[in-house]
């Protein structure tokens, strides 16, 4: 249905863009919004990034590599922040990012 | 992984979104480019009310269902308008669009 | 330079969208940021729906009018909610937010 | 009222991103569809990417550096292909994208 060729990488930025979405709304619904500062401010980047990644892609845009390249970065720190709380939020928006991250690697390379 | 409660909504605007942008790309890389002009145009707009739909049920945000409502009405133009054209990415365009048209219309509801 | 007709909305949108994603990053590197979770989610949805009310009255959609009464509604809530703090940023993104109430408003009705 | 450090590199990356949605749109209602379909191809990413940028500088985003030499590229691309067009908004569009790109080196270096 989507653009064949970057399947699997335009499943993981989509994915990881909207667990990053769900991730933000749900460390500002923590008691310790504080501690998942950093959080929230990653996951909003992120998740931005990741879907505009999948958008390139779809479209077969020429710029979708030069993107995927920022968005395994992004998704790396993210993943890496994330992982450190253990909230059920955190610890899928880290698997996500973690995938993402590798995807996107692949694409860039 | 997702909002559970909007899975299967936040699944089909997800994917009418990149169906969409994909679509709109294809119909560009037509040799009647001008055939499409309305087709493509509808795309675009509803990418990108997919896109958003997706995000604000991600969140849980209490304007989703409002922008459901509208994004409903958006896939069903637009799955009229692919609906006419032969080309593959067309008739997957319309068949996501309708799919999408059908889930906001029960959320919005 | 962009669409005429729409111009003081669209570019009250635009300025709200981006004061908005402003003033959700400053809130982040409060101290208290608990006290800001509100802000900071309304803001987050506030900064999307203007941003995209923007984009459709800049391509001149027939869905703009309808993304615009949404976009007031958003704006009137996250404004208030930033009247409600005395940091500069909520200040500013509370007048920002009334303007662009005001201007959709006008363009919904 | 938005970050001041970037206050001019946002200004033009925002301007940038709605007048590319305009020129695409135009372009799409043009007679001679097939001739733009390359510079609506590029004002369709380079209104994405000028979009995103405003946004993570507007956030103060430690992404946004990296984003803006996308950026840069993306608007000399679109800005060259507007060039060739006699149309208002083309030219338009050009003369946005060539003053965005030069705001996005600056910011990139």
């Amino acid at each position: 249905m989507l653009n064949t060729k970057f399947a699997s990488c335009i499943q993981a930025c989509s994915n990881c863009a909207l667990v990053c979405e769900t991730c933000a709304s749900e460390c500002l619904r923590e008691d310790d919004v504080k501690m998942m500062a950093r959080c929230i401010e990653l996951d909003r980047d992120c998740a931005n990034i990741c879907a505009m990644a999948a958008i390139l892609m779809s479209r077969g845009s020429e710029y979708a590599k030069e993107l995927c390249a920022l968005c395994a970065k992004v998704c790396r720190d993210c993943g890496e922040e994330c992982s450190k709380h253990q909230t059920d939020h955190c610890q899928e928006c880290a698997t996500a990012c973690m995938k993402c991250a590798e995807e996107c690697e692949r694409m860039a390379a």
